[in-house]
């Protein structure tokens, strides 16, 4: 698959790089981080329903959500928009509450590749060694490919009735 | 001198620690930090003034502010407030505007030590190994020393009017 996620773990040095392409326009990619209500249908793995306590993405801005897991387990995520650019660019913090204080920032990147194709890349910061293997060994990869997956599908228009109440449109 | 700021730059790994010392008490170099009338007073080296847009020294707050020197040159600075627990700890994020999106993050931490002492430990991490050398070749070890000793003259309540009115009482 041409627009499968590529995921990055530098030995030695405390950052996990990805990148995705999507055959989407970049506004719509854009679109579907900064909207809460679009946030919700795709961040994450299958199967987890996310909860949004606020999600503001602009700079200044801060964030927190829940996952849910089908036994009632709860993650639960928080962090703050240092920046965001319109269509281009935005860095925000990333904590989760069972890892209080290690708190990494993450650089995403929206290039528009032309011919309505966006490729997405992040380079995230770790704030030691052992927190960034910890992430990259928790099943990020997966959660973070099945994101992606469901982003299609909600840019798509296909999916559950929510990603269709949801669509992405220009 | 028992209190001088030692400063460590890890070969191989993009961080900068620090830690400094104060026989003052917990409290009062807490406030320093928090209140912007009391920063304008010891951060940075001496001979700039510092001029603050805004500093929201809270859990989701953000700051700006810009260092002027004597021949009119301007060096600015933003970022965010992740986390600030009184007394106790934060996080925030730094940019310096000749460097824009490189931006870091740095953990505080404000350490009691009984005896009206407190030590003052930082982990600052940058996002890449180029900027994290770049700023530690920056001048920014003499910055932070100047800017501590600017601080302890603060809390001792000695030093120009502006300090005295600025005093920091328990």
């Amino acid at each position: 698959m041409t627009n499968a996620l590529t995921v990055n773990v530098p030995e030695g040095l405390p950052f996990i790089e990805f990148e995705r392409e999507f055959d989407f326009p970049v506004a719509d990619v854009f679109r579907a981080h900064k909207e809460p209500e679009l946030v919700a249908q795709w961040l994450g793995p299958r199967g987890l329903r996310m909860e949004i306590d606020h999600y503001d993405f602009r700079t200044g801005g801060s964030y927190r959500y829940t996952h849910i897991a089908p036994d009632g387990t709860e993650y639960r995520f928080s962090g703050i928009f240092h920046t965001v650019r319109e269509n281009d660019f935005a860095i925000q913090t990333f904590e989760f509450d069972a890892y209080p204080d290690v708190v990494s920032i993450e650089f995403l990147t929206f290039q528009d590749l032309g011919g309505g194709r966006t490729r997405l890349t992040a380079h995230s910061v770790y704030p030691s060694m052992e927190a960034r293997d910890g992430m990259a060994q928790s099943g990020m990869e997966s959660g973070l490919s099945e994101g992606y997956e469901r982003l299609e599908e909600l840019l798509a228009g296909a999916g559950t009735p929510q990603a269709q109440s949801g669509k992405v449109t220009a």
